[in-house]
């Protein structure tokens, strides 16, 4: 089994702390985003929207989607759980790791391809819209402390993938300045708890 | 059991359409997204994001987010299965189910923000955004016209959640004017078939 990631993008590592979690070890191979190494006919052959992470299973199945490839894991491999036991608890946690999705990383991801120039040579950047992304994030960071002044994890008592999507998003979004202040105590708690744990040096 | 909705929203039909497969009844209760009944505090209570659809249990329980209803409802009742089957099977419907929100679904949804003018008193639309946008989704068929001339379905042989995903956005694509034409012959063929299910009219 082999992934292919890059290093320093967000969910690239999102799949990195969950395989952590699971101590599940793996070949990383690394592409080159910015000089394109997705976008090779290599590359594409194996995920043609040219994304990282992509997973290839020793028989040359492909999984790309990093939440696909971290629901491969937890159903070869369900313990410790980190998308939920019962039905109600698979819900919510899926609650939550979609509103860290929708409500923080498309924006920061937004804000990063708008307001960085990373990716100007693939794409037309229109900074007031990622400006207006940051705005977006900042709200959503708002309302996740009040969350998380009632609440140990974003999902409740237990630590989830929602956590884990919500910690590499918020590292990931110094790049765009986004950073945690004084008003974000319930959050600076949260993040210290989880940023403590092993999984985060993936 | 309530699930909060507004008919015309695409991922309300998600719902219903999840919903319809599994022959769940449930009570639906309209909510006025144009004249801001999303945005009520009575409705903020049950989702501070303000966005429908959502479930509430009987016990008052709050479940929101589109997918993480969908999963609720895979999990109290499996049968027919349309989240798959084996750890691959998951994993694989859920790259497809993915791909065509973020391939999909979210150029879409954009160009619908930027370009309808739907949301203005809400947001500063940026219309060559939204251009863009419908020109990501164009892009998408074309890819997705290649795939299901291979596949019956787009995660194989199986219907799944991610058919469900791509007819909704697809149906409701046509209000930023996105068509199949004689471009995409696999997918509609597919249109074809996935239109037919008695679910479809839900």
């Amino acid at each position: 089994m082999k992934l292919y990631e890059t290093r320093l993008a967000p969910n690239a590592r999102r799949v990195r702390m969950f395989l952590a979690e699971k101590q599940i070890d793996i070949d990383c191979i690394e592409i080159d985003l910015k000089g394109g190494g997705n976008l090779t006919e290599e590359f594409k052959s194996k995920n043609p929207f040219a994304k990282v992470p992509v997973l290839e299973l020793d028989d040359g199945t492909i999984i790309s989607e990093s939440v696909a490839i971290c629901r491969y894991f937890e159903e070869i491999q369900p313990k410790p759980q980190l998308m939920g036991d019962s039905p109600l608890d698979k819900a919510q946690i899926e609650m939550w790791q979609r509103r860290a999705e929708l409500g923080f990383l498309f924006p920061v991801a937004m804000a990063f391809q708008h307001c960085s120039g990373f990716f100007e040579d693939r794409m037309t950047p229109r900074k007031s819209w990622g400006e207006d992304n940051i705005k977006n994030a900042l709200g959503y960071l708002k309302f996740i402390d009040k969350h998380l002044s009632k609440n140990k994890y974003l999902s409740g008592e237990n630590f989830s993938i929602a956590d884990i999507t919500m910690l590499t998003t918020l590292d990931f979004a110094k790049v765009v300045d986004i950073r945690l202040t004084e008003k974000h105590a319930n959050i600076k708690r949260w993040y210290e708890l989880v940023s403590a744990r092993k999984s985060a040096q993936a």
